[in-house]
């Protein structure tokens, strides 16, 4: 299983992703999840996966070999070089039908599961932070003010606390919180979802990472945002009104 | 949907349902899905039931009939003078597994699920208290110490407190409040899970309800613990420790 988060505020985007990868109980293993492609000062842009692993990791092989081939011919459209975010949308969309149609019916005579998602979170020069969500078919949405957020994956436990927090107005360092919040509430109920984690923060107008970190299981910070919303919720609790006489 | 939540600590059991039925987003009804079953002074029972609601409502149907025909026939054997709380998962058990063999082939031919859970809580004089949770296919399960709560239906939001809260030590009063707040948080995440809830708390060895009552939208003091816990959530929030620098 898999858990990812991003958030747009008009302060800019927050992302966060877990890195456990599972093809049942008994085998799990540890999968990057969020990858991040920066032109400095023009675009900066981070991608999360979920599903199958191997049409994600195809996608992104797909991105990286037009990269490559950019090099030698600038006239290849890649995600870097691409005139809108919302062409980024198009591409990673493109290059998803792509690996769907190569391997969709193959994957799933075999019993597997073919679907997959990647959301897209980034900001080009010229244009507005932008959020999208990218289905198997190759389709996207984009978060607006209403939706200030999505999730993939694992995302019921975590659910509540952004529906409480998140507004467009929320603060980028609210925003991280958030997500640590969340991503802390799915930890303790999923066993399927893990450390490390993978946070990167991409502010309004900067065209570039605040933040593009991997917390490890023994991170501080992490910990002390976990240990204090414990014991918050648990003064909270005693502190609620009785209910039985 | 459907959210109910079942507890049993050392001091009692706690449970709490909606009472949202939808075949579909637009064909939303109010049904209950707890019920209650008092012998004063010797056993009291609630059910709580999530899933496909013909069966449901055929296994009660027959638990009924059953009571009723004991009224003339002592011999008959009903969840109302059976010898043990066991015996009563075994009796629903049945039921369902009759339902399910009756109705099954022909729902799912139609298309529609014939799935249902019931969640079975109570005492009887001479016993511990007992939670027990009963499969489609008649097949139940026991809580235990290790895991002193059961949920059916959308349980997702509202697990994460219930994690952090309920030990087998926690006080009725605290269970209860626990259900209520992990209703809280279910309510808010999802449309398909509605008030007013159902909520019945038995104390051990009293073998009798101490609360048995329908909570509606506008009930003062689960308004109550929504807005402390809520106002608690972002005072917690507002505390924890920034993590960009």
């Amino acid at each position: 299983m898999t858990y990812c988060v991003a958030v747009r505020v008009d302060q800019g985007l927050v992302m966060l992703s877990d890195t456990r990868t599972n093809a049942g109980m008994d085998n799990i293993a540890r999968f990057r999840k969020s990858f991040t492609y920066l032109v400095e000062g023009e675009r900066a842009i981070t991608l999360m996966c979920s599903g199958n692993l191997s049409i994600t990791q195809g996608v992104k092989a797909t991105l990286s070999k037009a990269i490559k081939d950019a090099r030698l011919d600038p006239d290849v459209e890649t995600i870097l070089n691409c005139s809108t975010m919302h062409r980024v949308a198009q591409i990673v969309g493109d290059a998803m039908r792509a690996m769907q149609t190569r391997y969709r019916e193959s994957i799933e005579m075999g019993g597997s599961g073919a679907s997959a998602s990647i959301m897209i979170a980034g900001q080009r020069r010229g244009g507005k932070p932008r959020l999208y969500l990218v289905y198997s078919a190759g389709n996207f949405i984009e978060a607006t003010e209403d939706t200030p957020f999505f999730q993939i994956g694992e995302h019921k436990y975590g659910k509540p606390i952004l529906d409480r927090i998140i507004k467009r107005e929320t603060t980028l360092e609210d925003a991280t919180k958030a997500v640590l919040v969340s991503m802390d509430s799915t930890l303790r109920s999923n066993l399927s979802v893990g450390m490390p984690l993978d946070l990167t923060v991409i502010p309004t107008d900067r065209f570039d990472f605040r933040v593009r970190t991997r917390i490890e299981a023994d991170n501080e910070e992490f910990a002390m945002i976990s240990q204090s919303w414990s014991a918050a919720l648990r003064k909270g609790f005693e502190d609620l009104p009785n209910v039985l006489d």
